[in-house]
C-alpha cells in the first residue's frame, strides 16, 4: 500500500500523474455492480428482451461509448486508446440485474476506471429507460472484480472485504 | 405505476420519449450514493481537507461537470439546461463518505438522472484518486432520494423499500 | 428563396446567425436516407434482428445520439434543447435499409440538421458494424423530407427535383 | 468475407471488438460523397469562393474536427489518434459538389469510419450554410473509395458495383 | 460589488450558482483580446487572406464553436443555449491581430464567459497554424469589452484602469 | 523559420498536417499567462486557499480537463493521448496570478497547444468564479515557456522580445 496520494502536487492542488516513463503493456480490468429494482420491473425488462424493447441493448452502447470517454469525465485519468470493451448482464431472476464490463488496451496506464463507469452508465441507463415503472431502483456494489497488467500487478476483489 | 415502457417505439426500438407538449415547471432533484473503503483511505483523505490535497474539491467539480453533460452519456435524456448543481460530502467517521447532489431547473422534463450522475461521477472520482491505495473500494446505494416538479409530482425515497 | 447566404458577416467570414428576436415555436423535421449493400449483408442485419445481434438497435442509439449534439458537429448550427427523437428502419426486402428520423423541439430555430444528422449517424453505425462483411456499402439519399414550424413555415421534398 | 458480424458478444448485444492483438502498422483510408443542389446555390458557394464567404472552407474545417471524434459518435468504434486528414471539393460546374476526405494513422484498427463521417459532416455543413436558400439539396453516394494497411488488405471500391 | 465569491457552498466546495429564479432576459457580451506576432508572420496570415489558406477563417470557426461548448470547459458555467455568436478581426498593420467576439442569448444568465472564450480559442488557433513559423507569439489584454442585460445591468470596460 | 505555413492544402484550404512517418519521442512544453485583478480580489483568492473556497483548486482541475480536450477545440491540432499534466499558481501579493502549465507525452507531436490552453482555461475559470466581483480583469502574456522533443528541438521564450 502506498502512503500518500499520488495524484496532488507540490502546492497540494490536484495533478494529473506524469506516466511519461512507463512500460506499454497489455491491461485489461473487470468492473461490476448491480441495480436492484422492483420484481414488476425485472419481469418488464425480460420480457422486452424477448419481444420487444430491449433495455439492456441501449445500456450495453451507453457503457461502452461512456468508457472510451472517461477521460473527460474523471478529471484526473489519462486519455487512453481502448482495443476492446465488453458487457455482460445477469439477472437474478428475482429484482436485481448485475452488470459486468471488461476493458482492454495496450497502454502505459490502466483501465479500472474505464470499467467501472462502463458499469455505473450501463446501470444509469437502466434506471433511466425504467423510472416511469419505478424511481425507488438502487446501484450498489459497484467494484472493481480483477485487473491485471502494469507495476502494481494482478489484483482480485475479495468478496470478504465487502 | 406505468405498466410499459416508455422508451420503445412501435418498432420496438429505442426512441427519445416526446415531451414537447409538457409544461415547463421548476424541478429539482436530490440523489444520494456512498463508497466504502478501508480506514486508512478516509484517514487520507480527511487529512488532505485540512492541510494539503482535497481529493473531494476535485470530486466536487467532477460531478458537477458531468451532470451538466448527462444527455450525452444516457442515451434517451433529453439535454437540459441546468440551473443550479451541488454537492455535499458527509463522512461516517470510519470507511465511507457520503455524496448527496441536489439538481435544479425550470424545464419541461426532470432531472433526477442528473443528480445520480453527479453522484456516480463525484463518488468515481474518489475512487481514482485514492486507488493507488486501496483497489478494493465499493460504490453503493446510489439511489434518487427527492425530486419535485412535473406531473409526476413528489418523490421521496422509501428507506424500508432497499 | 433567399438571395444570400445568411452565415457570413461584413468581413465575409463565418458567424452563428442572431437568432435572439425569433419566436419560440414548436418545430419539427423529418429526414430520411438510405444504405446499399451486397445482399447476403441485408440478410445477415435480418437475421440478426431476430435472434441475435441486431444492429439496427446500435444504429438506433447512435443516431439518437448525435441528434442531441449536432451543435457540436455542424459549426453553425445554434444548440437547440430538442424535445423529441426517434427513427425507424425499412428495408426494401433486397439490399437497401432506410432511416428515416424524426425530431422535434420548441424552440427559435429549426431542427433540419439534428434530424439528417441522426440519419447519417444511424447509417454510418450499419456500415461499421457490417464493415467487416461488405466494405463497398453506399450512402444514398439522404434528404429533408418534410419541415414545420417558424417563419419558413411547411416544406415537403418534391421528389421530382431529385 | 466474413460471414459473421463481429461485433456482436456471446449474449447477442455489440461489443467494441478486441483488437488488443493486432498489429500497429500505417493505415489509410479515402472516402467520398456528393451533395446535388441547385444550379444557382452552387454558383452562390463558387461565387464565395472568389470574393466573399467561403462555405467550403467551413465545411472543410467541420470534417476535419468530426473526424477526430467518431469514436464520440459511432458507438462500437475505436479511439484512433489520427496522424493526418485532408479534405478535397470538386464541382461539376452546374449542380454537385464532391468532396473526398484522406485520414492516416499509425494504429491497430483502420481509418474509413472516419474518413466517411468527415464527408458526411462537411457535406451536412454545406447542406446547414446553405439551407435558408436551398432545403431540398440531397446527399448521395458516400461510400469508401480506397484504404490500406491492416490485414484485411488493400480495397479498393469497385465502381461497376453501385 | 459583491464581498464574497458566490460560487462557493456552505463546505467551502464549489457550486453551480442557482439561478433558477432569475429572469429571462435578452443578454450579449462583447469581448476581446489580442496575439502579438512577429512582422513576418502578420505579413504571411495577411498574404493568406487575399490569395491563399485564410487563418482568420479557421481561427473564426473555431471560436464560434467554443462558444457553443463554454459549459463543458468552465467548471461552474451553466449551459446556455446561444442565439447568435459572430467574431471579427482587426490588425495594427505591424505584428498584432485583435479578435473581438460578440455573444447573444435570450437566458437567465450573461453570456461573458462565452464572448471571452470565443476569443481565447480563435486567437489559440492562430498560434497554432502559425506556430512553425513563430513559437514566441504571445496573447494578451483578453477582457471582457462590454455585457448588457441582465440584474448586474450595463459594463463597459475601463481602459484606464487596465 | 519555415516561410509557409503547412497547415494549408493544395487548395488553400486548412488540413490537419500528415505526421504518420514522424517519430514517438519524449515531448513537453511549458506555458504561462496572467490574469490581473483589483487588489481586493487577489485578497478574496488568498483567503479562500486558507479557509474557504479555493478558486484555484478548481481553475487547476478545469485546466487539466481541457488539456486532455485541446484537439476538440483547436481544429487542425492532433489527438494526443497525454501522460502528464501540472500547473502551479504564483500571485505577486498585489493584483496578478500567474498560472504555469507543464504537460508531457511520448508521441509523434508536441504539446504546446496543450499547455497554453490549460493556462488559457485555469485562467478563464479564475474570471467566471470571481466576475460578480470585478469584471474588469484582463488576462495577458499567455505564451509558450519552453517546450523540447520533436524534430524542432528546444525553445525557450526570449523575454526581451515581448
Amino acid at each position: 500500500m502506498t502512503d500518500k496520494l499520488t495524484h496532488f502536487n507540490d502546492q497540494d492542488r490536484a495533478r494529473m500523474v506524469d506516466v511519461t516513463a512507463k512500460k506499454v503493456t497489455f491491461r485489461t480490468a473487470t468492473a461490476q455492480g448491480q441495480i436492484h429494482m422492483q420484481a414488476t420491473t425485472l419481469q418488464r425488462i425480460e420480457d422486452g428482451q424477448i419481444k420487444k424493447g430491449d433495455v439492456l441493448a441501449v445500456a450495453q452502447v451507453a457503457g461502452i461509448m461512456a468508457a472510451k470517454r472517461t477521460s473527460e469525465m474523471i478529471p484526473m485519468c489519462h486519455l487512453i486508446p481502448l482495443t476492446g470493451v465488453d458487457i455482460h448482464f445477469h439477472n437474478n431472476g428475482q429484482d436485481t440485474i448485475t452488470a459486468e464490463a471488461t476493458v482492454k488496451t495496450k497502454h502505459v496506464t490502466g483501465v479500472e476506471i474505464e470499467a467501472l463507469l462502463a458499469v455505473q452508465i450501463a446501470l444509469l441507463t437502466i434506471y433511466d429507460m425504467c423510472k416511469a415503472m419505478d424511481r425507488g431502483m438502487v446501484i450498489s456494489d459497484v467494484h472493481l472484480v480483477e485487473k491485471d497488467g502494469g507495476k502494481s500487478g494482478h489484483f482480485i476483489f475479495d468478496q470478504q472485504s465487502k
